[in-house]
This record gives C-alpha cells, sequence and structure tokens, in this order.
C-alpha cells in the first residue's frame, strides 16, 4: 500500500526490483551471429543492436515486431518566461495532427509499420512556472510516471518514447542543471528554434527555477516533480514500467533523455535496457548522451521531438533483427570460412 | 559508332551530356518543406534528402517507391598476392546465397521492400593480378561499363550500388592510391578482416600495382582498367546511366566508392546525383567520403559490402520522402506559426 505522505515509495521500491538482460540468450545470439554468412563483425552496430535486444528480450531470436511509439504531451507554466516562440496551444493543436495522421511522426510511423499512441496528459492544466514554484507536487509527479507506466499494458517488443509540450526543452535543460551542475547557458538550447534573445530568456528561467527550488534537488526524483513537466514524468514511468517487463527501450532527442537521466540518477543501471535512437542537433543533448553512457543510432541533424529520432531508428533495430534471424549460416549455405 | 580503337570514346562522349538536378522542382519542394507542422529545420537531414531527391526526380514530390539495389560481383587475380583470407571461390558461393535469400543484403531488402538484382560478372574470369599485368583491356573495361549500364533498364526511382568480390577491397585501394597519391598503406585496411601479414601483403600489392601500371595511370578510365575489377566497372557505369536518367544513386562503401572516385577525377560533377549510404568501418573511407565530398547518411560500423550500409540508408531516404509528401501544412492541421 502506498503511504500517502510518501507517494514516491512505490517507484523507489519498483527500481529494487529491476533485472539485468537474460545473459544466456544474449550468448546463444552471438554464437548463431559468429555463423552467419559474413566476417565476424562486418554488420557493425546492427550485431551489438541484436544481441542487446536479445538478452533484454530474454530470447536468443529477438524481434521487433510489435513495436509500440508512446508520444507523451504535456503543457508547461514555463512558457509565461518567453522561452519559446510557438504558443502554448500548439501542444494541443500538434495532438489533434497526431491523431489526424499529419505529423512526421505519423509519416515515419506508416513508413515501417510502427504502432502509435498518444498520451494527452491534463493539456488544459499546465505545469506550475518553474521559476516560481514547483512544477508539479510529489502526488501528482507520483501519480503521472505510475500513469506513464500503461505505455507497457498492450505488451510491445519494443517500446519508443516521444514527446510534444511547448516549453519543455527549458523543463528539460533545468533537469539537467540541477542534475549534472554547471552554467544554465549549457544546458540550454535553441529548441523549436528561439532566436538570441529567446535563448537568454531559456538560461534565465533555467538559472532562475534551480536557485528558487536548490535546497530540494538532492532527490532525482524532486528534480523531476520541481523542475520537469507531466510528460517527463509519464517517460520515466513507462522506461521503469519496460524494464520490469525486460522490454527493450528507445529514447528519443533532449526532453525524453531528461527523463532517463532522472532514473539513472536514482540507479546508475536504470538505462540499460535503453537505446539512445538518436543524437538531436539541440545543442547539449550529445553531452547528455554521454553522460547517459550511450552511443546514438542515428546522427541526422533532427530536433523535432514526438519521437521521431527514435521511431526512425527502429529501421536499423528492424534490419539489425532481420539480419540476425534470417541469414543463412556458411554451413547452411555452403560457403567457406576464412582460410 | 565507337571506334574499337578508342572504346572509351562512348563513356566521354556520355560525361559530356550530363544535367543538373531540376532546381525549380528543388525550390518547390524546399517551399512546400517551409509551411509542413514543425519548426523550419527540425528534421535537418531528412529536409535535406527530401528536396535532393526532387531535384534529381524533377519532381516537386519526391518518391522511393521502386529503388533497385544493383549488386555487382567479380572475381580478382590479385588474390593470388594473399589479400584476403577468404578463397575466391566465396564470390560464387555468395552470389548464391543471394540467389538464395541467405544474405544480409536480403534480410535489408526484405525489411524495407527493395528490389535486388545481382550482376555476375564472369566470375569464372578472374581479372589479371594488377600487380604483374592489367586488371582489363580497354575493351574489357568499356564493355564492362556499358553492362553496368543496364541496372537503370527497370527504371526503378532510386538506385543503391553494391558489390561482392573477393579481393576487391585491393583493386579499390589501388585505385585510391593511383587518384589520390600518399602511400599505399594509406588506402588499405583489413577488408574481410585480414591480419597483420594480410594487412601488409594488402599494401605491397597495392604499392606493386601502382608501381608497375605508373606510366598509364593519367587518366582515370585508364586507372579503372588496369587497377579495378569488372564490378567497380560496372558500377561506374551504372552511377553514369542514372544520371543520364536523373535517377538519383545511393553509394555503399569503400568499393562502390571505388567507382564513384573514378568518375569524380573525369568530371568533378559527376557524382552531384549520389548519396553517401554510410560510412563503413574499412579505415581509408572516412577519407574517400571526404574526397568525394560526402556527409554519409549512417556511420554504424558496418563493412559488409553487397550495398548493405545503402540499402539501409534507404530507410531514411524512405521516410524522408514519406515526411515530405504525407505531412500536414500549418494551413491545413490549423496549427500556429512561430508568434
Amino acid at each position: 500500500m502506498t503511504d500517502p505522505d510518501r507517494p514516491f515509495d512505490d517507484i523507489r521500491a519498483l527500481l529494487l526490483q529491476m533485472q539485468g538482460p537474460d545473459e544466456d540468450a544474449m550468448a546463444e545470439a552471438r554464437e548463431r551471429d559468429a555463423q552467419l554468412t559474413k566476417p565476424p563483425g562486418a554488420l557493425g552496430r546492427l550485431e551489438e543492436i541484436a544481441a542487446f535486444i536479445a538478452g533484454w528480450q530474454g530470447t536468443p531470436h529477438p524481434h521487433a515486431d510489435t513495436p509500440l511509439v508512446a508520444v507523451f504531451a504535456g503543457n508547461h507554466g514555463v512558457v509565461a518566461q518567453g522561452v519559446s516562440p510557438f504558443p502554448q496551444s500548439v501542444t494541443e493543436a500538434m495532438v489533434a495532427n497526431f491523431t489526424a495522421g499529419g505529423a512526421a511522426i505519423n509519416q515515419i510511423c506508416k513508413t515501417f509499420e510502427l504502432s502509435l499512441k498518444v498520451y494527452e496528459l491534463a493539456l488544459e492544466r499546465p505545469t506550475g512556472d518553474i521559476t516560481r514554484e514547483a512544477a508539479m507536487d510529489e502526488r501528482t509527479c507520483a501519480g503521472t510516471i505510475a500513469y506513464g507506466m500503461e505505455a507497457l499494458a498492450s505488451g510491445p517488443d519494443l517500446l519508443v518514447l516521444g514527446e510534444m509540450g511547448i516549453g519543455n526543452t527549458t523543463a528539460a535543460a533545468a533537469i539537467y542543471h540541477a542534475l549534472y551542475g554547471g552554467e544554465a547557458e549549457d544546458w540550454v538550447g535553441r529548441g523549436t528554434g528561439v532566436d538570441e534573445a529567446g535563448l537568454k530568456r531559456k538560461a534565465d528561467a533555467v538559472r532562475a527555477a534551480v536557485a528558487l527550488h536548490r535546497e530540494h534537488l538532492a532527490d532525482p526524483l524532486e528534480v523531476l516533480a520541481r523542475l520537469g513537466g507531466r510528460e517527463i514524468a509519464a517517460m520515466a514511468g513507462a522506461i521503469l514500467a519496460a524494464r520490469m517487463r525486460n522490454t527493450p527501450v528507445v529514447l528519443d532527442g533532449f526532453v525524453v533523455c531528461a527523463a532517463a537521466a532522472v532514473l539513472q540518477a536514482l540507479d546508475k543501471t536504470a538505462l540499460d535496457h535503453c537505446l539512445a535512437g538518436h543524437v538531436s542537433a539541440e545543442r547539449a543533448h550529445r553531452e547528455v548522451l554521454g553522460r547517459l553512457g550511450k552511443t546514438p543510432i542515428l546522427d541526422l541533424g533532427m530536433r523535432l521531438g514526438e519521437g521521431s529520432g527514435a521511431a526512425l531508428a527502429v529501421a536499423v533495430i528492424k534490419a539489425a533483427v532481420a539480419c540476425h534471424n534470417g541469414m543463412a549460416t556458411f554451413a547452411e549455405a555452403g560457403v567457406a570460412g576464412k582460410t
């Protein structure tokens, strides 16, 4: 039972239940890989991905048949600080665009036959302006984390995370500044395309928010509640729920990685089941990936969010598992090995 | 009519007929892109790719509906110098594997619904050992270039090039050494996985070949005939034929780029219709791409050949054109633009 005065206890309990990958399945996958009709190592990253997926799915036959792209949308009080060139109403309008099939993520999902589910998180109730108050109280944050766990309900074999939320690169930057230190300027970037003055307003907002909440930022879950956003909290829940089911996760860009960073700060092994889909053009994302210990699959200068970079990376994952499962072995094909 | 004593005249004549992309189609595609429901530039490389394909296909609606992966296979006399850990018979065995559907390229083509065609180039007659004689005489080379042009016969909307040929990274390295200078060691790499001694034999073979033919290497087509291979000559023909039809080309790795490098040495605009699918793990490939002026779409440590890296890059191209054609505009979606 949850103690209503300690809403994060359930989350902390789940972190203690995390398991590692199935080493036997991974070893068996690697053994098969060594027999496939190619020089050892010649598929590079694809071979690593196939073994990774095998380990987390707990089978020597990794699959990417039922990936779910879960896009979480939230609104942010901090937009009052002039941190985005787009009005807050765009969050809801873009959710409608997702539903109508008109966004980039819809086209990418269609191209690679990926399921897409959009989770609207109380768009009519933006989080508090983090420069003046906490984004969420602990209960709201814990409840939103729990809600994000629903993304695993349909049992996808791969979870791909995305987000939409005008102002959320500012919330993400505040989380990084709180977790990793440095200067506010180190973590802010152009987001959807702010000008120089907007960039300065973002840095000012991040600096002010971290200063305001500084007494409460030793606990990463407090960082999430005070500086984050609903979609960021929900994605943290989705990543954790995926771990409970041994479902591999593909992270998208700067904002998704903020949810991941909170979990990693709680437990350094919490992201072992996650792949970085891409490195985005948002300035600090490469630095963040380094801190998360992740090498991105793609580097295409994308900075759209919506899960677009991660969903595109699923194409590489699909190819990796297709090669792993479908290729003939040297023995089957009657091909001579090295002399 | 071809003068039998001047077999390369037809090739040179085609080079004079090359056209640039359709600037109007490209501009129209860029104009549409600016109206799509995303911040300008947020799809990064995908936006550039869509405009590039639009320009070469001569339509504001770029497509990747009928890509052809054309894999050319040849055998190389230089294997007598101990440059590969695999026996020459593997070329033919891998062609059989392609036909049976057991190779990596088959799985990648299946994953992304790409047509695959394999062109066997007289596997029973390896080219001459380039350390002792010319790989081909001029007529054979010109005839093979012409044969490679057949890859365009079915009218694909995108041509993806791949190759198979035990020993062909040595031939490719010899071409680069002849075209770009430096030391033989600068251009050789592990190929399918030679050990240190094998790597030294490759460098020795490349050095010896370029020294032997040095009086004849001012003409890039002579470089191709004397140091190349049948599959490399055929791919040069395919790239040139694609240009005649304004069909964009996706280059694969180290060996495919040697065919491209010969054309670029003949005319610096000859590769304007080509994208680099990936940068391979073969050591000198990154340097080669720099000289070709190409930024690779993917960087996944692959070094298999078969067109595998280029075919995987088609997934990105498919996503790029799907976003370009399928996304709603701000007006259509009723999404507000920047404030």
